[in-house]
């Protein structure tokens, strides 16, 4: 794909396009930053309504038993479960990602004694070893880092959990699940995958990878919104030895009772620990629910489709203007988004947004493009690319206005 | 305050009368269980459609910079600090009260080290139990419980931390804050608040206390929304001391400079973990600034009248009908809900909610009625009283449908 004309007969053929028009989107802008934040779906505007105006307003405490607010994280996790290749009971929304990581760490430490090795990757995206140093520190546990491509061999008798990120967040590169997955258990090893760039953005089997653990954010392909609430994945033959270490009232067996002593909860629902965030998870079952109605072959073939042809166009039109591709070429290799790399990324980016191309800045050069196949076209990738090649050939991004930095990059 | 006629000249009287109007509550109820799930403001509904459309739909990724997102959990906590007695910086909104509690006791006993006691109440909230019970098997210390009466005396130089509640979820009993804080620092421990039954319902001053730590809820009178976020306390003196075990990427000094390595923020920012959860953030800065915009001093006055009056009441019209009092008669004792004993507990109050009369029950036999001044009122006691006497005299609640459990009671 190399002319607009192209790029316009691809999304007249492409039938996943009406889905576009399922969300709010701005006008004149190009958003390529959903696998940071999402867009909203025009359900979740009118199920939100509900839930604040009919089920908070209205009906009160009630709506804990009369509009399921109880069971909502295990019925949204159910429908997540979907998503990635797992048993409807072997997930639940809870919590941030940040704190099911450190529930997942923890209770794996505890069920692996005399292990004393969290196994990770440096440049792993950082809450996942900030927690994973917390986790260290509190239990006495060391945290030890391997290159991804010596992981494999840094599995000793020492490890008793491997934390990974499927696809990494800057690069889009991911691991052989199955295969991670098989290596660490061989060793008596349990690992734990962290999805948060994966679900609903590319095909993931937790099940037919034996995976043990797993963590994930609401708020990026799924479309939750901003901070929704995250799931975690507990294989079934796991549920019974772990215990979370956040042993809140909601992950208890009869949190009603209000008895003294704790006793977990049947299953998954030990990992529950304080009240569900009801708001938030009404609107990530909003997004899960799309996700869910679509055919996701085709979704994931899509989101492939539009990274390829974005590598090559940028290689095409931006030749010799600085950009170096950070991401693999092959898309089995790879998530739904794409980064370059250039030595004047954050200006770059912000001259892009200020021309409606919305993508992010990773520290320290990585200019990062999310293709969300539901509402990412082709024709919107092509523009992109015009933009971003005039952007660099007018070296238009070399202005003070682009170079100030936010708090939130 | 016996007649009909004195209820409806109390609410004439009454200067926070107005107020009710500014809650979006169901015709034809008296909803008395604002302390389980406050009623739903209208501003919230203008709020959460502008945080929905305008700074999710519109605004997507650059909210997080423009309309204060990643600002929004030190903003409240800043709000809630005015109403609990806290310097700004002092308190932060993140994650769940259970969530909370498991921050501040891990980073409590590990900054006792060589203290390896927990000491709490038998009956306290169960939460708050549950997940002391957690960090003991995490940290490898003692959950010890003595009564109240003789909590002070048990409070010896094993004691790391003391955690207590300060109004009791069931008798809405009070602990003298001040007193309790000054005996267990006397001992050397540090004193952990859980303020659930208290924030936004009866005066609290934790610097004046000379507190050390607290959390507590935002879903009961801050009126914050089903499962709404939760806030958590540390006074200054300690915030440089102590470290959340949950050392998430949000509590780093520098999230987006995406290091490897974990650096703790300064001053009350590392309690953060994960994303803030922006949705239920918004509804609970809603619920806050009503509170903040009214005179407080008058609310908890009025708070501790309805009280008085619905026991009073109570006691004369239900008299010889096996209703018991099980909260105190002072009203310096005792926060803003009152409870009764009653052998048929859970009939009666399921005879109420059929009745429009909305409070809860507490296993095993407790009747529980909160009372949020700035929505509740005389006549809407007097008339709950009314229907509580009928619903006694003629044993309406020994009805089979009345003795079905929900799921969440």
């Amino acid at each position: 794909m190399r002319t607009l004309e192209e790029a316009r007969a691809l999304d007249a053929a492409d039938p996943l396009r009406g889905l576009r028009d399922a969300f709010d989107l701005p006008d004149g802008e190009i958003y390529l930053d959903g696998n940071s934040l999402g867009a909203l779906p025009r359900a979740t505007i009118a199920r939100m309504t509900e839930t604040i105006r009919g089920e908070w307003g209205r009906d009160l405490i009630r709506s804990w038993n009369k509009a399921g607010w109880i069971e909502a994280p295990a019925r949204v996790g159910g429908k997540i479960a979907q998503l990635i290749g797992a048993k409807p009971h072997e997930v639940l929304v809870a919590d941030s990602t940040s704190v099911n990581l450190y529930k997942l760490l923890a209770a794996a430490v505890k069920a692996r004694p005399g292990r004393r090795v969290i196994l990770s990757e440096p440049g792993n995206f950082p809450t996942d070893l900030y927690v994973a140093q917390g986790v260290a520190e509190a239990l006495d546990v060391e945290l030890r880092l391997a290159p991804r491509e010596a992981i494999v061999d840094a599995l000793d008798e020492d490890v008793a959990v491997l934390l990974l990120t499927h696809v990494h967040y800057r690069s889009a590169v991911t691991f052989d699940m199955a295969a991670v997955t098989r290596a660490a258990q061989e060793k008596g090893a349990l690992v734990l995958w962290d999805l948060s760039h994966s679900a609903g953005a590319v095909a993931v089997d937790l099940n037919a990878a034996n995976a043990d653990l797993a963590a994930g954010c609401g708020y990026k392909y799924l479309n939750g919104g901003p901070g929704a609430p995250a799931f975690l994945f507990v294989a079934e033959r796991h549920q019974a030895m772990l215990r979370s270490p956040l042993s809140g009232w909601m992950g208890h067996a009869a949190p009603f009772d209000f008895d003294d002593d704790y006793a977990p909860g049947e299953g998954i629902a030990r990992f529950l620990c304080g009240t569900p965030p009801i708001l938030g998870i009404a609107a990530l079952e909003e997004g899960v629910d799309m996700l869910l109605g679509t055919d996701r072959e085709a979704l994931y073939a899509k989101g492939q489709a539009l990274c390829s042809a974005f590598i090559d166009l940028v290689e095409h039109r931006c030749a010799g203007l600085g950009v170096t591709l950070a991401t693999p070429r092959d898309p089995s290799l790879r998530g739904s988004h794409v980064s370059f790399r250039h030595d004047h990324g954050w200006p770059i980016m912000q001259a892009l947004i200020a021309r409606g191309v919305i993508g992010d800045f990773r520290a320290p050069d990585i200019l990062r493009f999310g293709f969300t196949p539901l509402y990412v076209g082709f024709e919107d990738l092509w523009r992109a690319v015009d933009i971003l090649r005039d952007i660099l050939a007018t070296e238009a991004w070399d202005e003070p206005a682009f170079r100030a930095r936010a708090a939130v990059t």
